[in-house]
C-alpha cells in the first residue's frame, strides 16, 4: 500500500475507536477525552505508521505529511479562533511523542512551538503580558535547540547565568522582558554556531524540524535502553506517534496553574484524587521541583471552581475507563484543560483495593477485577519486603540470585550445627553456605534466610528454602567463603561469622547490617478478590507441601489438594537422617529391614498428619526421589576430617566413606535415583507404600476422608512402572486383608524424563495419574542442568537474546511444552479422562499457568505461598478464554 | 477354532510348505527331505499348535489326537511294511522334540519306542540277532523311565554295573543276552518302585506317555535356561513339535553305521564333507564318546557306497537350501537314512569364504549372500582375538566391562607419562587407570591396550579407544588402585607396575601373563563380500575419524566420507595440549586470541590432512564439544600437588587450579560445553571456522576436490545455531574476499538434545543438514548419564527385564526413535531433501543401522573398525526390504 492510502493525520475528534498502537498511547488518550467532551485543547495526532515509513524511508518524511499537517493547523487555527503564525493573536503548539507503550520522559517534547520574532509580539499582545511573551520564546528555542539541533544544555544555562549575574538577580523569575529579549538574541547565537544557519522563524519549518526531531527521538539511545529494559518489543510498540496540540498557559497568573493528578491514591487505594498543581506554573515547573507544588486537596480551598471541575471529571474517566487515572491538567486564566491521561500505575496493595472497590461501586464486573492484576505484582505482598528507603543506609555487599523471594536480616553463620544450635536458641540467623545438603535441612528450619555461593534457582538451597517460604539468595559467585577462618569475603568486605547481614531474596541483593523490612498481610480485600479467581477459574490449584504445617498454609491460601508431597524431606529431620544413613549403611537386606521399619512409623505418622489436614482433598505421595549419596556426606570433606579422627574413630567412619565414593556419581542428576533405587532397593519402596497404607487404613477408621495418591519419580519406561505397580498391587491386597477393608490409594507417575511424555500412552496403560515434573523436564529437554547454567551460561544467553526468558522459570512452550501435548494427548488417548497435573516450579508462574489452561491440565500445584499466584493466573486464563 | 478344525499330525509328505514355526526345524527338515525323495525313515509329526494346546489345557493332550496319531501309524506300517506291536516284525519308533529354533540336548527323546516282552521276541527275529534285540529293550526301559518317570540314571547304572561285576566283565557289549534279559527285568523293577506300576507293555501307552513327556520337557529347567540365555522368546517359538519316527539301527553289524557331519567345513569354510561316524553304532554312542568315531572322510574308503551316496546327498541338500548343512545319517544293514538336517552353524571366516564360493557355485545370489551373515560375527574377525585354548592356562584376574573390541596384552602401567615414554621406546604397554582424561590421549597412541576401574561405554577411555580401534576394558569395579604404591588390587592378586597381563575387549575378562592372540585378516573372499554390501545398501556409510591415519583407514574399509570428526581431539596431541590450556587461562582476549591463532594453523594443517584423505567425500567437522573444565587438571588432585610444591611453583600453578574450580560443574554432561562454550567464547568457534575455510581454500587452490561441513554440537535452540550461522557467515564472506573465490561449507547441527529434535522444522530453516548425536540423545531422552548408569543400575535393570537391551548399544526404537522420527519429518517438512544422519556409536550397531535405513536416514557414521558390520546391516535392511 502506497503512502497516499493511508490517513496519516487525525484529529483529536476525528481518533476516537483507532488503536493505542496506531495513534500512541497518549494520542488515543487525547482523542477518547474529546470524544468524552472532555475540555482537550484542539490538536491531532501523527500515527506511528509515518513513524515507520520515516525509518523505512531512510529518515524522511512521507512526501504529503507536511500538506496534511497543514490542513489540519488551518482547522485548529478555526477551532481555537486563533492564527497560525498571526502577529496578534497567534496559534500555538506542542509537539510530544506518544508510544503504544508509555515510555515517560524517554522521547522529546517541543513546546511553545510557532514563536518567531514576528508572532511573539502578537502573543504579547494576546496575553497582555510582554514578560510572559519573551519567556516563552527563551523556552522554545532552548527546548528547540536542544531537541532539533543538540545543543548542549550548558550553553544556555551560562547564558542565563550571566544575565542573571548581570542584573543581580537569583531566580529567571525575576529577570524582566528586557533581559528575556536579549537572552532571545543569544540563544539564537548558540543555535547558530552549531547549525551554521540562521534559527529558523518560519512556524512551517519549526513544525517539520520538531516532528522528525520526535520521530527520530523513538531509536535515541535512551529509549533504547529503556525499551530493552522493559522489555518493549516491536511487537507491542513499534514506534511513536507525534501529538500535535494547542498551547494552553498555566502560568498566566493566578487563575491559572498546571497539575498531575491520580484519580485514586496509587499507594494505597484509597478512592480520593491524589497529586500535586501549582499556581501560575507550566507543566515543566512541577516536574523541575524548583518550586514546592501543593497537594491537590488544597485546590479545594484555593481554587474551588476548577477542584469541582477536576473531580467531576475524574468521574467521568474512571466511569469510562473502568481504571483510576493518571491525568495531566492545565488551568489557563481559569479554563481548565485536561492535556493527558492515562491507567494509573500502581502498586499490588492499592491494585487490590481498587479492584474490590470498583466492584462495588459498579465501575466493573469481578472478571475484570481479577483479570487487571499482574499475578507477578501478587508476589509483593506475600512475602516482608525491604523497606527501600531505609536501605539507602547501607551498603550493598553483593547479588546473587534471587531464589526464594522475602527479605530477612540475621547474623551471619557459616556451620550448620552452629546455626541450628543458634537459630534454636531463637537468634536471627542467616545461613552462609557455598551450597546444601539434605542434612542441613535442620538449619534451614532454624534461620531465617539462606544464602549460598554456589548453585542455580533449583540447587538444594533454592529449592528448599522456597518450598519453606523463607528468603534465599543463591549463586552469589563473588562470595567467597573461608570455612576454616569463618568468614567470607567480597569485593567491598570481609564478613564474620555473627556480623549482621540483609539479604533480599527477591532481587538477590545483600546488605550490610539490619535493614528494616515491610511485613506482608493477607487484607480482607486481597482474601475477597482470591474467591473471586477461585470461582473464575478452571485449572485446579494444589500445593507442593512436605509437612503437616505446610499443608494447613495451602489450605488456607485455597489449595484444593497436595499436588506434591516429597517423601525424601521427611527423612532429613533431626531425628530421622541418623536413621536413614544407617540404612543406608545397612550390611545386608534384614539389617536394612529393621530400620525400614522404624522408617516406616515415623513415615506413616507423617502421612496420617498431612491427610488428616488436607481431608477431603487428594494428597500425592511422591515415593523417595534424590540419589542415596545425597544423605552421605560429601567424600572430600568426609575424607579430609577423616585424616584428623583418632584412629578407632577413623575406622568407625571410613565405611561412610567408602560407600559415599562408591555411590558418587559424575552426572547425580541422570543417575541412580528416584524409581531406579526403587527398582534396585526395592525395600524402601515397600516401607513407603505400606506406610501410605496404613495411614490409609487408620484415617478410614477414625472416619476421616482421606485421599492419598501415590506417585513414582524418574520414571522413564511401563516397565519400569509395572514392576513398582506389582509391588502395589501385592501390598494393597495384603492391607485389605489386614485392615478388612477396601483402601484406595491411586497410583500414578511423574512424567519428567523425556521418554516417559514420548512414551506416554504406554505409561498411561498402567497410571492412573501423570503428574509433569516441569523442572527436570526442562533440564533433560535443553540438556541443561539449572545448576551449572544459571550460574555459568544463562545470563550470557540472556544479554544475546538467545533465550528471551529463563526457561526453568516460566515453561518453555516450544519445546517443553510441545513434549507436555504430546504426552498429554498420548495418555488421553488411552485414558481420555485421566486427571494430569503439574508440580514443577513453573506451576507457580503466572505465564506457565496460562500454558498449563490451554494445554488442558487438571491441575497446577505450587509451593503454598505462590498459591495465590496460581489462583490469579489460573482466573486470568479461564476469564481470558471467554 | 476347536481343536477338531486344525490339522494336528502331519505324516512325513505331507509337511512339506508348512513353517518351522509349526512343525518345529527338526520336523521341517525332515518332511522337505522326504519331499525332495531323500532317504528319510517314515514317521509324522505333532505339531507345536498341540503343545500349546498340551499347555492352555493344564497339560492334557487334544482329546482325538491318540485317535489320529494311531491313523498315522497305521500309514507307517504300510510304508515300512513292519506292524505295530508285532510279535515276528513289529514297527519301532523314535519320539523326538523339535522346536522351531534348534535347542540341541535341551528337551526329552526317546528311542526304540513300541518294545515290550512279545514285540521284542519279533526284533530277534526280524535282526535274527537276539543280543540286539535285548539291547534295544534295555536302552528302551532306560531312557523311557527316565524321560517319562524321571527315575534317575544311577539307579540304572548300578544295576548295568552289577551285572557287569558279576559277569567279570568291563563293556556293556561285552555282556550276553541272558545278562541282558535279567537287567531289564530289573530295570522293569525299578520304574515299578518309582510309579507304583507295572512298567507300561502296551506300545499306546508307551507312545502316549512319550508324547506327553517330549511336550512336558519345553517347560523343563534346562530349557527355560537355555531360552532365557538364546534369547528365544515367544514370539518366534512357543512350543515344541514331536517328531516320530521309525526307528533304523546304525548297530546291525558292520554294514552299519551312524554318523554327524557338515557339508562345508563348519572351521574355515572348505566346500568338503566334515564330520565323524561310527561302524556298528547308534547315534548315541557318537555324542556319548565312549567309542573314538572316524573322520567321514575315512568312509570312502570302508564303506564307499554309502559314502558316494552321501556325498550326492549333500549335494542335494545344498541345491536346495542353499545354505551349508549339519546333517545326521544312519547306515541300517548297507541302506542309508537321513534322520535331520539343518542350516550348519559356522564361525565368521567360514560364514564368509561359505557366502562367497556359494555365489561362485551358482548355489547363492549376492543379496543372499550377504544377508546370511550376522553383522554381530563380523565383530570376531576384525579385532585380534584371545586363543580361548591357549586361555586355560592363564588365571583370570577380574572382570569388566568390554568397551572396545580385541585382545592385547603388555605389560600394567599406571602413570600415563611412563606409559607414553616405554610406549613410545617400544614396550607393549596396557595402560591401567581408574579414569582418563583427554590430557591422557597421547598414552593412548603409546598403549596396546586399556584398562579402567571406573566408567562405562561412553566413559572418556572407551569412546577414545574404541575410536583408535584400541582393546579396552571399563568399569572394572573389582580392580583397586594404588597410584601411590604403584600397585593394583583385585580378589585374586596385587599386580605391580610392569606385570604382564592380557585383556579381553570383546568380552572384559583381564588374565594374568600374555595369552597368544590370533589376529583378524581382511581376506580376499572378504572383500567382495563388502562390495557386494557396498552395492546392495541404500543408506550411506561414513566414518567418525579425527585424524588422517583413521580416515585413511576408513576409505579403506569403504566409507563414504567423515561424519564425524571432532575437532577437540587434535587439541590432545601432545604439542597442542599445552596451548590449549593457556588459551584456556589467558587473562584477557588479546592474549587469548594470540594463542587462538597458533592453534589456529595447527587447526588448518590437520584439516587440509583429513580433507585431503578424503577427497571427493564429504567431512562434516564437529567444532569444540566438550566443556573446558576436561582439558584442566581435576581440581583435587591438582590441589594436592600444590600442597607438595615449592612456594613459586604453587603460586604459579595456583591460578589454574582457581580457573578449574571456577569451571567445575555438578553435571558436566549437561553443562557448558559444546555451542555453549561456542557462543560463550565465539573467539574459540571463531577460529575453527576460519581454519576449515582456509583449509578449504588453499586445497581448492591445488585443485583438490575438498568437501567440508561444518557442525555444531550440542544445539537445543534456532537462535544459538543462528548466532554461530552469523559468525560463519562473516567469515565465509572474508574468507571468499580474501582468497577471491566462492568457498562452499555446508553449515549443519547436530540433533543430540531433545529440545532440538523437538523444534527441528526450526532449526532446519538455518541448517543445511543434521546429524543424530544418539549417544547424548539416549541420555537425554532417558535421563540416564551412561557413566553412571552402566556402573550401577543397567545390569540390574537387564536381570530385571525393565530393559531388554543397553540403549546406548543398541537404539531405544520407542523413545529415541520416536523422537528421531519427529525430527526428521519435522525437518524434512522444511526442506524435504535434507541430509540427516546419524554419527553416534549407534551407526555401528546392526539393529540401529536397521531402524537408519526404515526412518530414511540418509547415512550413518561408524568408527573405521565398524565400518564393515555397518556396511552389512545396511546392505541386509535393503535387501529385506525388497
Amino acid at each position: 500500500m502506497g503512502e497516499n492510502c493511508l490517513k496519516t493525520v487525525y484529529l483529536f475528534n476525528e481518533g476516537y475507536g483507532q488503536s493505542r498502537r496506531l495513534l500512541g498511547g497518549k494520542g488515543a488518550g487525547l482523542c477518547e477525552m474529546t470524544s468524552l467532551k472532555l475540555p482537550v485543547p484542539p490538536g491531532f495526532v501523527i500515527t506511528t505508521d509515518v513513524c515507520k515509513s520515516y525509518y523505512a524511508n531512510n529518515n524522511t518524511l512521507p512526501k504529503s505529511l507536511m500538506k496534511e499537517v497543514k490542513r489540519k493547523i488551518a482547522v485548529l487555527d478555526k477551532e481555537t479562533g486563533k492564527r497560525w503564525k498571526s502577529k496578534t493573536n497567534p496559534l500555538l503548539v506542542s509537539v510530544r511523542s506518544g508510544a503504544a507503550i508509555s515510555m515517560p520522559g524517554m522521547m522529546d517534547t517541543v513546546l511553545n512551538l510557532g514563536l518567531n520574532d514576528d508572532t511573539v509580539v502578537g502573543l504579547e499582545k494576546q496575553s497582555g503580558n510582554p514578560r510572559f511573551a519573551w519567556d516563552s520564546y527563551r523556552r522554545f528555542i532552548q527546548l528547540f535547540g536542544k531537541v532539533v539541533f543538540g545543543v548542549d544544555d550548558s550553553h544556555f544555562d551560562d547564558i542565563l547565568n550571566a544575565e542573571k549575574t548581570r542584573c543581580n538577580v537569583t531566580l529567571d523569575s525575576e529577570l524582566d522582558e528586557n533581559s528575556l529579549q536579549n537572552i532571545v538574541k543569544k540563544y539564537k547565537d548558540v543555535c547558530k554556531k552549531q547549525t551554521g544557519a540562521e534559527f529558523p522563524s518560519d512556524p512551517d519549518e519549526q513544525l517539520e524540524l520538531a516532528i522528525k526531531a520526535v520521530f527520530a527521538s523513538w531509536m535515541g539511545e535512551r529509549a533504547l535502553v529503556y525499551r530493552e529494559k522493559n522489555n518493549i518489543t516491536p511487537d507491542i510498540a513499534d514506534g511513536t506517534a507525534v501529538n500535535v496540540v494547542t498551547m494552553v498557559f498555566g502560568n498566566m497568573g493566578n487563575d491559572s496553574a498546571t497539575g498531575v493528578i491520580f484519580t485514586r491514591n496509587p499507594g494505597n487505594g484509597a478512592n480520593q484524587i491524589f497529586g500535586d498543581y501549582l499556581v501560575n506554573a507550566q507543566g515543566e515547573d512541577v516536574v523541575a521541583g524548583t518550586r514546592t507544588p501543593k497537594p491537590v486537596s488544597n485546590m479545594k480551598k484555593e481554587l474551588p471552581e476548577a477542584y469541582d471541575t477536576l473531580v467531576q471529571t475524574c468521574n467521568t474517566l474512571e466511569q469510562h475507563f473502568s481504571e483510576p487515572q493518571d491525568i495531566e491538567f492545565t488551568l489557563e486564566q481559569g479554563r481548565f484543560y485536561l492535556l493527558q491521561t492515562r491507567s494509573a500505575k500502581m502498586n499490588a496493595v492499592s491494585m487490590v483495593r481498587t479492584s474490590v472497590e470498583m466492584v462495588d461501586e459498579g465501575l466493573i464486573d469481578k472478571n475484570r477485577a481479577v483479570s487487571r492484576l499482574s499475578a507477578d505484582q501478587l508476589e509483593q505482598m506475600l512475602h516482608p519486603s525491604i523497606d527501600t528507603k531505609a536501605a539507602k543506609n547501607h551498603k550493598i555487599l553483593a547479588k546473587g540470585i534471587a531464589a526464594s523471594p522475602g527479605a530477612a536480616s540475621g547474623i551471619v553463620v557459616f556451620d550448620v550445627k552452629k546455626a541450628t544450635a543458634l537459630g534454636e536458641e531463637g537468634k536471627p540467623v542467616i545461613l552462609v553456605r557455598e551450597e546444601t545438603k539434605p542434612e542441613d535441612v535442620p538449619a534451614f528450619f532454624a534461620s531465617m534466610g539462606i544464602l549460598t555461593s554456589r548453585g542455580g534457582k533449583t540447587s538444594h538451597a533454592a529449592v528448599v528454602a522456597r518450598g519453606m517460604g523463607k528468603p534465599c539468595i543463591v549463586g552469589c559467585v563473588d562470595l567467597h567463603i573461608d570455612y576454616d577462618s569463618d568468614t567470607c569475603t567480597t569485593q567491598n568486605a570481609t564478613l564474620h561469622s555473627g556480623d549482621s547481614i540483609t539479604i533480599d531474596g527477591s532481587t538477590g541483593v545483600i546488605y550490610t547490617g539490619e535493614v528494616p523490612t515491610i511485613s506482608p498481610k493477607i487484607t480482607k480485600n486481597f482474601k475477597r478478590l482470591l474467591s473471586w479467581a477461585q470461582d473464575s477459574k478452571r485449572l485446579g490449584i494444589r500445593a507442593n507441601a512436605d509437612t503437616p504445617e505446610a499443608a494447613r498454609l495451602a489450605r488456607k491460601y485455597g489449595a484444593q489438594g497436595i499436588g506434591l508431597c516429597r517423601t525424601e524431606r521427611m527423612f532429613n529431620a533431626k531425628d530421622r537422617i541418623g536413621l536413614f544413613v544407617d540404612m543406608i549403611m545397612a550390611d545386608d537386606i534384614t539389617q536394612r529391614n529393621k530400620i525400614l521399619q522404624k522408617l516406616q512409623q515415623l513415615q506413616r505418622s507423617d502421612f496420617v498428619k498431612i491427610l488428616r489436614a488436607m481431608e477431603g482433598y487428594p494428597v500425592t505421595i511422591r515415593l523417595l526421589d534424590p540419589p542415596l549419596h545425597e544423605f552421605l556426606p560429601d567424600p572430600e570433606t568426609l575424607s579430609n576430617k577423616i585424616k584428623t579422627m583418632s584412629k578407632s574413630d577413623a575406622q568407625d567412619t571410613t565405611p561412610v566413606l567408602r560407600r559415599a565414593r562408591d555411590l558418587a556419581e559424575v552426572n547425580p542428576m541422570m543417575g541412580h535415583r528416584g524409581v531406579r533405587v526403587g527398582i534396585t532397593y526395592p525395600e524402601i519402596y515397600k516401607m513407603q507404600i505400606r506406610a501410605v497404607f496404613e495411614a490409609t487404613a487408620r484415617l478410614a477408621n477414625e472416619k476421616v476422608d482421606a485421599r492419598p495418591q501415590i506417585m513414582i519419580p524418574q520414571v522413564g519406561s511401563v516397565e519400569e512402572l509395572n514392576y513398582i505397580k506389582e509391588i502395589y498391587g501385592t501390598i494393597k491386597s495384603e492391607m485389605e486383608k489386614r485392615y478388612n477393608r477396601k483402601l484406595s490409594v491411586n497410583f500414578g507417575t511423574m512424567i519428567e524424563v523425556v521418554r516417559a511424555a514420548i512414551t506416554a500412552n504406554a505409561l498411561a496403560t498402567t497410571a492412573e495419574f501423570f503428574s509433569f515434573g516441569t523442572n527436570d523436564l526442562t533440564q533433560a529437554t535443553y540438556s541443561f542442568s539449572r545448576e551449572d547454567a544459571e550460574g555459568k551460561f544463562l545470563p550470557e544467553y540472556m544479554d544475546k537474546e538467545i533465550l528471551s526468558h529463563n526457561p526453568f522459570q516460566s515453561l518453555d512452550v516450544d519445546g517443553v511444552g510441545e513434549l507436555m501435548n504430546i504426552a498429554i494427548s498420548k495418555g488421553r488417548s488411552v485414558n481420555s479422562s485421566m486427571e494430569i497435573g503439574i508440580c514443577g516450579e513453573h506451576g507457580g508462574d503466572p505465564n506457565s499457568v496460562k500454558f498449563c489452561h490451554a494445554s488442558g491440565i487438571s491441575y497446577v500445584s505450587a509451593s503454598p505461598h505462590r498459591i495465590p499466584i496460581a489462583m490469579v493466573a489460573a482466573a486470568q486464563a479461564a476469564i481470558s478464554e471467554v
